[in-house]
């Protein structure tokens, strides 16, 4: 069976990796079967090789596949049932929708969630989670998400592409999904597994849009146990 | 012949509608003729019915088509020849470009160039044009474009998607341009033509992809006339 490396929480069930939900949603599309193998970021130097110390890491029979793009290309050439991309183009614009995501909503996500995100790791991964963060962002982990309803206030507005979008269909791929919603269900997984945030008002148009991506699958994504609330912040 | 009514200029030749450059662009690529029809906003009364008072409109034979999304789908069922999208998804996913170009790119390009656009209307549109915009902004247009510079550089960083997409390939449509590619066209001959700012260093991929879709169709956009630079700003 395919076997899925995922970033693993304290939580057991706690799963929260935007570029991991990609890939569970885009073998769930494609009706394969997976075993998820959850692994710690003090664990790290256990993944198949090679790796570039970063999940997902997929294992089908004697191919190990990195990077969650790389991932979907490689599901749609070895298994070209329901496709993630239905054309060369679809793949194309795709993957403009995945450098949007991660040039403009990553940062935002991460300012909203960082403290709840680094409250999922044990204990042994705190430190290793704290300074390799404090590097990139130049700050502690409490200034960077010190406001997180600024931050929250700015992702919302920063979805308004998607939201003029999904006025007039129901997902970016248009009438069902593709891989570029797979890339926005990661997104919210994120921070719906992985912090006690409230994001959407129920009458925003992504919110629905949420929901039905949260459908899909037999409600794979809903399903997924989320942080603990008591513990925000 | 097929007639695009176009937003005209008090300079004859400088037609600066990103709306109309578009279609300009979709029609080169289907390898259509057309006959531009310039209709200044003064005279916006003057389009064929049934229209919604802005440009571009198409009159091809008895059809009259507006809004230049709802062209280019008509045009690609019409003339399915050198389609605009080579799929529903593809399709599905250039109105989420552009939805992103609409609501990112739109403001940040109208505060760089709106005193040179203003300057471009001729004395009888100018009152129309600075009312209606100013109701619009809320603000005059001079305090709106009063800093083009922090505009610019807004816009540069708003670019970075389409930057990281561009790291990988050549057009948002993949090897070669396709619908998505007209409506950046659209953005920046609509700089290029209609003010005398320098936008890019030359050194930056989003450059280089202008340049590529300048060479298109024997120079179609590169050829163009431009807002004399003498009179910027």
């Amino acid at each position: 069976m395919i076997q899925l490396f995922d970033l693993a929480s304290k939580y057991p069930e706690v799963r929260f990796s935007p570029f991991c939900w990609r890939i569970k949603y885009a073998l769930a599309h494609k009706g394969l079967s997976w075993e998820e193998i959850p692994i710690y970021f003090s664990e790290i130097d256990q993944l198949p090789v090679p790796n570039d110390g970063k999940v997902p890491v997929l294992v089908d029979g004697s191919e190990v596949v990195i990077d969650s793009w790389d991932i979907a290309l490689f599901l749609d050439k070895k298994y070209p049932q329901h496709a993630l991309f239905d054309s060369d183009e679809s793949r194309s614009q795709s993957l403009f929708v995945k450098c949007w995501t991660e040039t403009v909503l990553h940062s935002l996500v991460s300012r909203m969630g960082i403290l709840d995100f680094f409250g999922l790791q044990k204990d042994a991964d705190q430190k290793y989670f704290r300074e390799s963060r404090e590097i990139r962002f130049g700050i502690t982990l409490e200034e960077w998400g010190g406001n997180p309803e600024a931050a929250r206030i700015g992702f919302i507005k920063a979805l308004e592409p998607l939201r003029q979008t999904l006025s007039r269909q129901n997902f970016l791929g248009g009438k069902g999904p593709n891989f570029s919603d797979y890339i926005m269900v990661g997104i919210f997984q994120w921070l719906r597994c992985g912090s006690g945030l409230t994001i959407f008002d129920k009458a925003d148009d992504v919110y629905a849009y949420q929901e039905r991506l949260l459908d899909l699958f037999d409600g794979l994504g809903r399903s997924a146990p989320a942080y603990p609330k008591e513990n925000h912040g």
